[in-house]
């Protein structure tokens, strides 16, 4: 997939992530990728490499009201599978390992960054850290590494 | 906390699950806990081990139609951090360290058995692991572990 | 490889290992593996699951007395390589990822069992987990698991 | 821990190493660090951030030829933990979670840079990265994350 259709693929994501609260009533579509997706903005859409912003919203914090673990990971997820579309190639795959070591708290309407870089894609296997900083003091929130299998399930 | 508290929190979990989707569409408040607290049951609780169930639903889907890998991630947190109430004691903590491996995909609609045993509590750090298998086949599907300081986080 | 060519392989091993301190003497040799090696017994072998014993030597401790987390790292990518072996076909591989958390120390001359449990084999893909037990008090020591790509590098 | 201190901790830790071989033989001390130890030199020392060289031994290989995952998961450790005397304070500390993500092969003879790099130290928990690389190409050979509890394991 070339930087372009990436550009496209994002931009259609936004879209769909507007619908998102109205799925969620009804109840009858997916909408975990958009639930997260939402006010995401990208800064940087380069080979190997994406940047994105995002203020912490509401929906996604935890009972101390700091960014909820399970988001963190789930940002590893999306952005680390997101961040490999940028080197081109073999589009779909699956998880095979998703590890986040937790290092601050991100509270309320507070701005974050989230960088995926590439570390590896070969025929087979893809691995991508992915890295969330304060944007202003510039702490690391989190960092951690996606795994995926770059084939159909059945390969696996 | 003992176990009939642990009880009792559960209990409130699903009813505030059952307003998840109101909130979810003013957007005013946090719903990420009840978003994927949603139609879990809990089938074993005992100190240091807790069996759940869940009818894997549309809503935590990803574009494969499978278990989406941050939802998976979602609840190695979520049923990591609970299963550690079940031992008493310090409740709250923040995540240090989650991670997942991704053995095989829960389609919709599949009854998938979620299990949390605590593998080390101390007075500092606790430790769980989660495996999801399908109720069915016993196929595990993810496993992974969840570490947790058990204080407040201006100490870590 | 059936479980027969695997005692073969194990006991081989063992050989091996006698040899490995004058190895280490000449620095001619390889002897990373015989060197971990050395005094580990295997008392399960069975299709997806081995059980090993090993009293912990002074050669593996840290600067504290006790099991070295490196050794402990160590044993849980060769146990979990070799319970990949007992379920046959492809027997060589690479490392994709391998993950430790340590719960309890291990002292010297304290009897420890490391069981390899595999959780998924695929075409691709093998994956086992590994927990580290004190043999008396069954207290657990370390878990890890242990991700391995099933074909030779260049295909990574 | 001062800078000059780890200086000399680790010019001391080289003289070690030199007498890891006879002590390998004789079994009668501990000799896991010198082993690994042996032949690393500190290209960089400063508050957070640790690089070392190392010409990858024979002694560390594994049957493919090519550096043993065990001893990449043992330099995440070692390196980790030394990474983190870099900015003073509590020097001692028990391991709670190695990983490792593994991602090229680094053969015999190849140099290879280890860079440690402080996450984040605070009252009770420290947490390093750590990135093996090919010196030449600068390729990475493998990225791990090693997480220490300050204190004494009585308190984990």
């Amino acid at each position: 997939m070339d930087l372009e259709s990436v550009k496209r693929l994002l931009e259609r994501g936004e879209e769909e992530s507007q619908n998102a609260s109205i799925d969620a009533v009804s109840n009858k579509a997916k909408f975990f990728d958009p639930f997260i997706w939402e006010g995401i903005q990208f800064d940087v859409i380069e080979p190997g490499r994406l940047v994105c912003s995002l203020k912490v919203p509401l929906r996604l914090l935890n009972s101390g009201n700091f960014l909820h673990g399970g988001a963190t990971a789930m940002l590893v997820d999306i952005i680390g599978a997101t961040t490999l579309h940028t080197v081109g190639g073999q589009t779909t795959g699956v998880s095979v390992e998703i590890n986040v070591t937790y290092l601050d708290a991100a509270f309320a309407d507070e701005e974050i960054e989230i960088e995926g870089k590439v570390l590896h894609v070969g025929k087979a296997i893809g691995i991508v850290s992915v890295e969330l900083r304060n944007k202003k003091t510039r702490k690391i929130i989190a960092q951690g590494r996606h795994t995926i299998f770059l084939t159909v399930p059945s390969k696996l």
